[in-house]
C-alpha cells in the first residue's frame, strides 16, 4: 500500500507560500423547487448570492470531492481526515475521542476515553438507558460526585467529564491502557448492566480498571433517584496518526468555532487559534495570525447545522456571510485558496450524505477559464473532475509549489 | 494489491490489430493571456493549427490522465512507467539507470549503476563539487586515464563513462552487486569526501568495490589540477519489471530520438528502432516497420523540452509538426490510435508539473461526438473523465480487442 505521508513528507520542502483551507461544513446540498430565487433545482449555495466566492471561482480550478468511498457518508471525523490528506480508512478517531473533543475535552496520548449515559439500574437490570433525560444541571451535580469520590483506581487517573443532558466522556489517564475493550452497554432495557471484556492481552489493565470503575459507581450511585448508573462505550486511545506540520514541512493553525474541529485539528497536529465565535471573527483570527503559519484550516460550522435543521434560506444565508468577509482573505492574497466541505448535508434530508462535495482551489497555476461560479453542478463540471478528497492537501501543497518532482 | 501485470497477462491474448501510442513529452499547459490567436487563456495546444489532431479526436474519446498521484510532479521515469501499465509507486527506475540511459550507456541485469561528479579535493576535502564545471572533452580525456588504470575491482568489471561537463557514470558488472548503498557524497564543500556504507548485508561486496575504486581514485588523479575525484551518488541495479512484451503477449517497437526513452523502452522490454533524428523520420521508421510490431510508442520530445525553455510559441509549433505528420499515422489506419504526454509540462513554470495530461483514444470502438479538439479544457470535460495513467495499456489492449473477460 502507498504510504501517502510518507510520500508527501519525502517531497515536501519548506517555504514562504501561504495556503488557506476554507471549509464550509456541509456544503453540498440538494436541489429544490421553489427557492427563493425564484427557479427550480437550485441548492443553497446556487440560490446564495455569492459575487466573491463566484470570483474566485473564475480564477480555479473546480471538482467535486469524494470523502470516503462513493456512496459512503462520512461522520465529521473520517470528513476531516481526509482533507487532511489522512486515508480515513487507515487512520481512525474513535467516537470516544470524537464526543471527548465535541465537549472540549483535551485529549492526549496516555489517555483513554469513552462516551457514556447515565442510566436508571433497578438491582442490576437497565430501566433507562437515559436515566429519563435529566437537565444537564442534574448531570453535572453527578459527575461532581463521582469525581470527588473516585479519583484513582491502581495507577490510573479516573474523571468524568458531563456532557449535554445524560451524556458524559469517561477519561482515564495512565500506562498501558489498551482501548482493544467491549462496550460496557447492553445496548437495550429489561436486561443486566454489562462490564467491559478485554479484547486481546494487552487490554487486561484497562477493563480492570474500568470495571472497577463501574462496580464503585454502583455503590456510590444508589440513593440516586434517576441517575444511578453509567452505560460506556466507543473506548478509544488517543489516535497513532503522523504529525500534520512534519509530514508537510510547515506550520498550521486551525481557525473553528466549534470544539470537535479544534479538537480534530489538535490531534493531527495543528495550533490551535482562540477567540471567534462568529465568522468575521474567524477572519479577524485569520489576519492576525497570517504571518506565523504557512497553513490554514478555517472551519465554517453553521452551513452543517442549518442543512441538519433542513434551513435551506438559513444555510443559503450563512454561505452569504462567508462570501461578505472573502474580500478580506483576497486582500491577504494567499498563494493558494482552496474551498471545499468534508461532505455534503442536503437540507432535504437533514443529515450528512454520500453526496460529491463542490471543491474549488485557485493558485497562479490554475487551468482557469471553465467555470463561472461555486456550486455543485459547476463543481461536478469542473476541470478536476471527481476525486478522492484525501488528494485535496497534495493538490494545496503542489500548488503551492511545496512538492518536489517524483522520481528522475 | 490487484497485480495488474498478472492480471493483464492472464486476459491478454495475441491477435493482428496495430496500436499505437503517441506520446508528446510535457504536454499538458496552463493557459496564458495574450497568445498568437489573440485570445486569452489559450494553452500551446489550444493555439497551434491542429486540423488533424482535432479531426482524430472528433473520432476520439476524451479524458485526462494523473500520472502517478493527484498533485504529484512525475519525473520522466515514473511518467513513461505509468503509460506503460506499470504502477509507478511500485516500480522504480533508479536515478543511476536513468542517468546512464540518458547518456545512452546500456544497463543490463547484471549491472550497477551510479551518477558521478568529477570534483575538486584539496587532501581528502571537497572544494568544488562540479570540478570548476569543467568542459566535456577534458571529462572524456579523465574517463580515458580511469578507465585504462582501472579496470577490474575483485571479480567486477569497473567503467565510468563521461556525461556532459563535471557529470559522468559509473557501471559496475558483475555478480550479487546489491544497490542498498548510501551516497558516496557529502552534498556539499568544505567537508571530507564520503565513501559508501552498505546499507544491508548482501550490499556489503559492492560497497568494499565501490569503496577500492574511490580509493584508487584518489591515488591516479592526485596531480590532475582540477578534475582529481568523483562523488557518487544513486546507486541502482537493473529493475525487476515484468516483460512488456509478455504482459500483453505481444510485439513492441519504441521510436524515440532521445537516448533516456529509448532506455526506458529497452528497460521494459521493447524493441527500439533506431534512425530517427526528426520528427518526420520518427514517422518514416514507423511506416518501415509497421508490419514487424504489434504497438508502437512513438516519443516526440521537444514539446517537454520547449515547455522547460518557457517558449509558447515552440512549443505550439512542435506541435503543428507532430500534426503534420498525422496523415501518415491515419493513412497506417491502426485499430487504435492513444494520444498523449507522459507529464504537463507548462510553459509559465518551465518545469514539469502535477497538471492532469490530455489524453485521446481512437478505435472503431469509442464512444465519440462529444469532443471536437484536442486540448486541456476538452480532454477534462471528455467523456473518460480523470483516471491514472497506469490505465492507458488496459484501455488501448482493450480498444484492440486484446483483453478477454474477467470472469464468467
Amino acid at each position: 500500500m502507498v504510504d501517502r505521508q510518507e510520500i508527501i513528507h519525502q517531497l515536501a520542502s519548506p517555504g514562504t507560500s501561504k495556503m488557506v483551507l476554507l471549509v464550509l461544513d456541509g456544503i453540498g446540498d440538494l436541489p429544490v423547487d421553489g427557492t427563493p430565487k425564484g427557479k427550480t433545482g437550485f441548492t443553497p449555495l446556487m440560490t446564495a448570492n455569492t459575487t466573491n466566492l463566484d470570483t474566485i471561482a473564475r480564477e480555479s480550478e473546480l471538482g467535486q470531492t469524494i470523502p470516503v468511498l462513493t456512496g459512503i457518508t462520512p461522520g465529521s471525523g473520517p470528513g476531516h481526515l481526509s482533507l487532511f490528506g489522512y486515508d480515513p480508512l487507515r487512520y481512525e478517531i474513535g467516537r470516544g475521542i470524537l464526543e471527548a473533543l465535541g465537549i472540549d475535552v483535551e485529549v492526549g496520548e496516555k489517555d483513554l476515553v469513552a462516551r457514556g449515559n447515565f442510566c436508571t439500574l433497578e438491582g442490576d437490570i437497565v430501566v433507562d438507558r437515559r436515566a429519563g433525560r435529566p437537565s444537564t444541571e442534574e448531570n453535572i451535580e453527578v459527575c461532581k460526585i463521582i469525581n470527588s469520590a473516585i479519583q484513582m483506581i491502581e495507577d490510573v487517573d479516573v474523571r468524568v467529564i458531563p456532557g449535554k443532558e445524560h451524556r458524559f466522556v469517561l477519561k482515564l489517564t495512565g500506562e498501558g491502557l489498551d482501548d482493544h475493550l467491549s462496550d460496557a452497554d447492553p445496548q437495550r432495557t429489561g436486561i443486566p448492566y454489562l462490564l467491559t471484556k478485554p479484547l486481546n492481552d494487552s487490554s487486561e489493565k484497562a477493563a480492570r480498571v474500568i470495571n472497577t470503575f463501574l462496580k464503585r459507581l454502583q455503590v456510590l450511585l444508589k440513593d440516586q433517584p434517576k441517575l444511578n448508573f453509567g452505560l460506556i462505550r466507543g473506548f478509544s486511545r488517543y489516535p497513532d496518526i503522523p504529525n500534520f506540520n512534519e509530514v508537510n514541512h510547515f506550520r498550521s493553525a486551525c481557525i473553528a468555532t466549534y470544539p470537535m474541529y479544534k479538537g480534530i485539528a489538535k490531534l493531527v497536529g495543528m495550533d490551535v487559534l482562540e477567540g471567534a465565535g462568529t465568522i468575521a471573527e474567524e477572519f479577524d483570527l485569520l489576519e492576525r495570525h497570517y504571518e506565523a503559519y504557512d497553513f490554514f484550516y478555517v472551519h465554517i460550522k453553521k452551513t452543517d447545522s442549518y442543512g441538519e435543521d433542513g434551513n435551506f434560506e438559513a444555510k443559503a444565508s450563512v454561505v452569504e456571510e462567508v462570501d461578505k468577509e472573502i474580500p478580506r482573505l483576497l486582500a491577504l492574497d494567499p498563494d493558494v485558496i482552496a474551498v471545499t466541505g468534508d461532505h455534503s448535508t442536503p437540507c432535504v434530508m437533514k443529515a450528512h450524505s454520500w453526496h460529491p462535495v463542490p471543491f474549488m482551489i485557485r493558485s497562479q497555476y490554475c487551468r482557469k477559464g471553465v467555470s463561472t461560479a461555486f456550486d455543485e453542478t459547476q463543481s461536478a463540471l469542473g476541470t478536476l473532475g471527481t476525486f478522492p478528497a484525501v488528494d485535496v492537501m497534495t493538490l494545496i501543497m503542489a500548488h503551492a509549489m511545496r512538492l518536489d518532482k517524483y522520481g528522475a
